[in-house]
């Protein structure tokens, strides 16, 4: 399953330059994952049980800039899922072409807010990122 | 004419208290005004033709938290025209109730970028204005 | 007393005008605070105990464009004390001139973040508060 | 030569988790480059001559979370220099610790912005660079 998520670039996204900053682009993407954190893990409940995604790792390559009025389509996937950590993949095209504007992977921890700690992803937590793995 | 903007509180949006952080929510109300630039003003081609909006006032009463998973309705109208300067009205409701989160004012000002002296505030510019003031 | 804070203003502060966009402002005045906060108010500690200060109502003017390479200096002390609130003024200056950049005024209240609720502004509180108001 | 930025964690730096947001650390980054590309490379000079920095890649680690009132010192040098490209390496500790809170590397172009294409980065611009490369 790939998710969508579609983001209007507004002129308090760009830089001097113009374009999307580098910076902002990671709030893109958190508002991509938020959106599969509470259509697949019903979060703000899941929160509220104690639990979080921490994001240990990001890697982002910025292949196009964005300009004013630009409408982004994010498309996210899982990439790989281990023992305590997961990765998504994020891609970001200009809508309605394939241009591709940025790429991203992100990998994340879902942590016991109590413990702090990396929990194993078994059970549910597997199962939903199965779910967005398989295309 | 009242404009309405749906922004849903996610993560990254909140502060140490777990609430929406007081400087956010003018990220939000750029947001809903970028929107009814787009719908009433043209931009981003505006922007092209060499005119922009800037905020020269922004005054705003922070009523009620807003908390992770929250869904905010900002209605924006305008309240005043002057001939050189006109004033935004926002009010942030929790989505679906009478709970107010924030209100604001937001003055601008058009301003001719290759000047960058503010314009007299007629014409077609005044008229689209006027669409949103009468309610 | 009048505190300053100085900021440095980098390309990522600026939006597609090349000024620094009016919700960045509020970060740099949260900034100022902040340092106010840790030098007159004990925080971090204070905020461990159960104390946080919560903005009620902000009001902002922006009198002059700043640029890439502009050094700001912010100069805050309090306007107002009440009872239960208390009220910044901030002055944003290009340093070393007497160019005003932005001016606004700030009110909080003093939160026990057990309880939700603002606490009345006596003792050890309003003194430190007096010290910043006057002049 | 090994560049050093301190950065105070405040209220508005963090989120839900009471640490420092994932998005917020590529703010910091920014800020130690700005401050090279001040230091080192004549910005804003250089920028009003029609040339800037763009990022095409970031990769980072968060290896510890920062909380409020932590200081962070953010260590940067540069880890290679190609034809059109050159990266940065940025570590970020609690200062006055060996904790590492994140590292990243961030590959960067120099930009023509008159034509929009990267330059090849060698007379001046290479030389400086060396000097940040070599420890």
């Amino acid at each position: 399953m790939i998710e969508t998520t579609i983001i209007k670039v507004h002129g308090y996204h760009l830089d001097l330059y113009g374009h999307v900053n580098n910076t902002r682009y990671l709030e893109f993407l958190e508002e991509a994952r938020w959106n599969i954190k509470e259509k697949y893990f019903d979060f703000p409940e899941v929160h509220e049980q104690g639990f979080g995604f921490v994001v240990v790792h990001t890697s982002i390559n910025y292949r196009n800039p964005a300009s004013l009025g630009d409408t982004l389509e994010i498309r996210t996937n899982v990439l790989r899922i281990g023992n305590k950590s997961a990765t998504f993949r994020h891609e970001i095209y200009l809508q309605g072409t394939t241009k591709l504007i940025a790429d991203a992977e992100v990998t994340f921890v879902i942590v016991n807010l109590a413990t702090g700690k990396a929990i194993s992803i078994t059970g549910e937590w597997r199962a939903k990122l199965d779910l967005l793995q398989n295309n």
